[in-house]
């Protein structure tokens, strides 16, 4: 055993080091590898080593082979989709929960990480200014978050589906802006596709309820049961955010499940002057926001909340023998919330990241972010040659020269093909989009001025 | 930014001497956490710090409250459910896929992970000795690999499910003994409990396939459509194995996927003198095991392998403007196969645990445990007090004393409230039996020879 240990010893020492090194110099790297499709797959070995390797020979590879074929979301200069970010805190969450490798299926099975999913979740519900009745849960990603909030609402429109199946005229609704995980979520879920109507969003890309309320009665008078409306904060084209106060009324109105798509915006919740931005989320049945987007968590944490988890419990609580447990109030089985029943300990990053930050601290950082993506937004409608395509309430820019779809992916593919940064894009109003989104934690004013400088010189 | 990269490199040092000892130390520590439901929440503060906190703070208090409140799955004296390993190889593979934090959404947005887990599953089903048209994705867990088996197995039988919504005549089937994930997942995809039908076992806890044929037809003259069968090597109770090959058979006839549920046993299913137990699974259409089982891996890798990726894809396929990216026939694009669409970078643990041991090493550790499972039935046999209960073809052992369940309830409470060995129980035919899993690599023959000597004491 001892050397066995000691080995992981000497180069759990140098892979701290590296760590170390990387996060001090990642400006070093390209954000985008150089690489071919297949080209990892042909430089690796067909086939696994029959006798074992030494940590030295795996470590080599990892840094000839790996890194260089990885794209770095870990990079200040990561600019695309939305940013993320692994922080210290966060990395040493990970090592120790690597360590313990509890498994929180039942209470009793890891009384640690079932109770400080309950307290991290906690603490920033509370910096969210989100009421008390939430309660919260960890998933992977927003996608199995949300298709949990419309297995719930599915529980609450329909309490047979569970033991019968689906029924096939039930209806959920979504902005046109919404991510496309509420559709496949949907198709998951035995509702199907063509059963998620997407609702038409006004010239700033934000659902219109007017539009809603009109789809709604159309279904009620097909015949068909509404059971959902996805409202989103922060959409993924343009972080446009849905008017949750007049949905809510809706919703409520029909006694639909409301459910939040905040996954990347959700973090500047805890930000005082941005919190009116997220008026009326909390009369929604649940909300999720993703730690490992914008809140210096590693992937993956996605925090999901719920005024409803009897709800949830009711859609998917069955407890076999082999994990059948005495009963005491205090203990939750979070096996019960969902369709996962291991689960790994991955409070305890979100609660070191909470800790080592502060909410003052994450709070500094946000709102950096906001500013300088407001100053980029500046610099962009200062400049004749550009216009932006969408208001920028949070850290993320929209905007394209003044020209053909071609220009304007060929701008982009220059600006990518340096290495230096990864801008993504996006399509809106038929128009070709260039995205700009900050979120890293590096990432520094400097960095997002030399990105303009970049795009102006290309 | 150096000050907080110093910060990490001094704390992240002390971390892995904190984990090498744990390591080196385990059997020091209680198996299972002396402490009440709710007494960690009480202990924490009620809402997070204003102000950031150091690392020595909070390393303090993850020892001092964290630890001794985690039920410890690392350890070798775990030998409830299905023990784990988070070997010291995947610490260090987390660890690295912590700092570079990529997200294989797509093929571009990582390919380091996409290609990564394409080859080290690869590599695992070679040591495994599927056919190389098995192709591999890693999910979260057990549940929700097999959660995607069964909504390919929708997809091939009804292909406007995903538009439409689940048909409400489906039908799945499994043993009585499979894991109750089968029936949530059937409850998540809107097929309904109902619809699933538990074919019951012979004496040996296998599925009857004269039943299962059976059921089929019962449900095809009342007009139902029998979509997918659950074959079971080593089921949760006592690692029973359904009759793949006769299951196999009845499947083909009706055009049915074939799912097979090994995720705890797949991992011996590369040990030369098993592989015998796992003839005709290469059949199944699809195949799920837990590295994170028996495989020394981390929480939480589940392998999913199938033969028919085409008809997953079709089922999950659905790409946004704002991911869509340039076609090349080599360039995976993982989010195509299921419903997360962030995708971590487990695969390099994977990698890593694959490499440092190589097969040989696998192969080895996998011998033993069967090896001292083998010596506990025996010990078991030959005290006239207890009784073994069921087939012990791998590394669990079902027993119980010649006695009332209450005796035995009251022999696993006194075991496990020794503080040295975590000891779970299931019921068979209606009685209480205690359950012996022998898994974590640190795990040695005297430990199994220690659990017997206190199981007899007592």
């Amino acid at each position: 055993m001892s050397e066995y240990v000691n080995d992981f010893r000497r180069a759990g020492h140098e892979v701290v080091d590296w760590i170390a090194d990387f996060l001090e110099n990642t400006r070093d790297y390209p954000v985008l590898p150089k690489i071919k499709p297949g080209e990892l797959i042909d430089a690796l070995p067909r086939s696994g080593p029959e006798k074992g390797e030494s940590f030295e020979a795996i470590l080599a590879d990892f840094r000839k082979l790996i890194v260089p074929a990885a794209t770095l979301w870990n990079h200040p200069r990561f600019m695309a989709y939305f940013p993320s970010t692994s922080s210290t805190p966060a990395i040493l969450g990970e090592m120790l929960a690597a360590a313990l490798n509890t498994n929180a299926i039942h209470w009793k099975t890891s009384p640690a990480s079932t109770e400080l999913e309950q307290v991290s979740l906690s603490w920033l519900r509370q910096w969210m200014n989100l009421p008390d009745e939430f309660f919260g849960v960890i998933f992977d990603t927003a996608s199995v978050s949300s298709m949990h909030a419309i297995a719930a609402a599915r529980e609450l429109a329909d309490p047979e589906a569970r033991e019968n199946g689906a029924r096939r005229d039930l209806v959920v609704y979504a902005a046109d802006q919404a991510h496309s995980s509420i559709a496949k979520d949907a198709m998951a879920l035995g509702i199907g596709r063509r059963n998620v109507r997407l609702i038409p969003s006004d010239a700033e890309f934000r659902m219109r309820p007017d539009a809603l309320a009109a789809a709604i009665e159309q279904d009620l008078v097909a015949g068909r049961k509404p059971i959902c409306v996805v409202a989103t904060v922060g959409t993924t084209s343009t972080t446009s955010i849905d008017p949750v106060e007049a949905i809510a009324e809706i919703a409520e109105r029909h006694g639909m499940w409301l459910h939040v798509d905040a996954a990347y915006a959700g973090a500047a919740c805890i930000v005082p002057e941005l919190r009116p931005l997220f008026a009326g989320i909390e009369r929604a049945d649940s909300l999720v926001v993703n730690a490992h987007k914008w809140l210096f968590t590693t992937m993956d944490l996605s925090a999901f909340f719920t005024r409803r988890p009897e709800v949830l419990r009711r859609a998917f609580s069955l407890v076999p023998e082999y994990l059948r447990t005495a009963k005491d109030p205090r203990a939750v089985n979070l096996m019960d919330y969902g369709v996962p029943l291991g689960r790994r300990f991955r409070s305890l990053k979100l609660w070191f990241v909470l800790r080592y930050f502060g909410r003052e601290g994450l709070i500094e950082m946000l709102r950096s972010h906001v500013r300088w993506a407001q100053e980029f937004a500046a610099m962009v409608d200062a400049d004749p040659r550009f216009e932006r395509i969408a208001p920028a309430p949070l850290s993320v820019v929209c905007f394209r020269l003044k020209g053909s779809d071609q220009e304007n992916q060929a701008l982009l593919d220059r600006v990518t093909a340096t290495g230096k940064f990864f801008l993504s894009h996006t399509v809106l109003n038929g128009r070709f989009v260039i995205r700009l989104a900050i979120g890293n934690i590096a990432t520094t004013r400097e960095d997002v001025a030399y990105a303009w400088e970049l795009i102006r010189s290309i």
